[in-house]
């Protein structure tokens, strides 16, 4: 749940034989669950396809959940940041459009990873450190229109990025809707109008304090 | 996925032992889920809780799958209708509280439901199924603020419903952050802004029509 728990110590040598067989059996994982999905996810079958000896990958990542908190924190270790585009609609519209793409991405890894934060307590632990840093670097979106002009500053940034994207996760993860290819757009749009009507907009400082 | 599926053939003699044993069994399942959730939800324990013989359960539902699903259909099968304050936005945050209450309740019956949708088809299927009943349901609510003037006659009911109470299932089922008592009020208040900004406005129809 924090996006400061110790990363696996697989992390230590980036460049060596550890990080190597990390990379291996990561790329597995995802093969296997975007082939076969967590039903069909096991120990065996991804060191098999990793190459990589089965008292290893048990060893270093215990389980199926292991290796899945694993793929989810890898997700994460990277230099990601929401694309810039001139405007807050515009911004929200293009981190929408990345977070339709990847849930409805072939094959299905995302959506299946969040399925699986459904069955591992490691996996959900670890896809709430992802979208934590994911919505944490996306606040940027908010202190850039405040910059702008185009929000106040006191603006909940959090509760905007919230509900700008939340549309696409209900649809796609929940109601299970086919893609709706303006959705991106529309809840970008939607979330824009609400903000400049100041619908995040947070109360000052009390004057006692 | 379609709200038109037959129901099971339990339903066709309402105040008979067929009701009285569905009954039973539901209410076996619900208490199941709650203290066990999927992982422990079994046809015998089902059966033995009920006090139904395991064979009728078995023939009657088939699988557990069969189980939640008959579970979620009998959710639906209810006269619920959405609370009416007199307001869109009052109207939206009656519905999100309700919406939070069932999420956050205990045991966390509604929770384990959804969480078994990613487990099973046929649960899947229903909850599909009673969520496009609620949302049907809630239209009303929007025809209402039209007829009171609030919103202009084209007006996207579906988007407007999304667009309100997503926030809350995107942070209480997915991201799985502690409940935050002001998050129905807010969304209600984000969504109805948007709304008097124009944001669910549909075009006119073309004219050369």
């Amino acid at each position: 749940m924090t996006p400061t728990a110790p990363r696996p110590e697989t992390l230590r040598r980036p460049g060596g034989r550890t990080a190597r067989i990390r990379t291996q059996v990561l790329d597995a994982v995802r093969a296997e669950l975007g082939e076969h999905g967590y039903d069909g996810l096991t120990m065996d079958a991804v060191a098999a396809r990793a190459g990589v000896h089965r008292a290893t990958v048990y060893r270093r990542w215990g389980d199926v959940g292991g290796l899945l908190a694993d793929v989810l924190d890898a997700a994460g270790d990277d230099d990601w940041q929401p694309s810039e585009t001139g405007s807050l609609q515009g911004d929200l519209a293009a981190l929408n459009h990345e977070i339709q793409a990847a849930l409805t991405a072939q094959p299905p890894i995302v959506a299946a990873l969040i399925a699986a934060s459904f069955r591992s307590e490691k996996a959900d632990h670890a896809q709430r450190r992802l979208w934590e840093d994911r919505y944490a670097r996306c606040e940027t979106i908010v202190s850039r229109a405040v910059r702008r002009g185009e929000l106040p500053p006191r603006t909940d940034a959090r509760r905007l990025l919230i509900a700008a994207t939340a549309p696409l996760y209900h649809q796609l993860v929940l109601l299970r809707t086919p893609p709706d290819p303006h959705l991106p757009d529309h809840a970008a749009r939607t979330a824009a109008l609400a903000a400049s009507a100041g619908a995040f907009a947070t109360p000052p400082p009390a004057d006692d304090t």
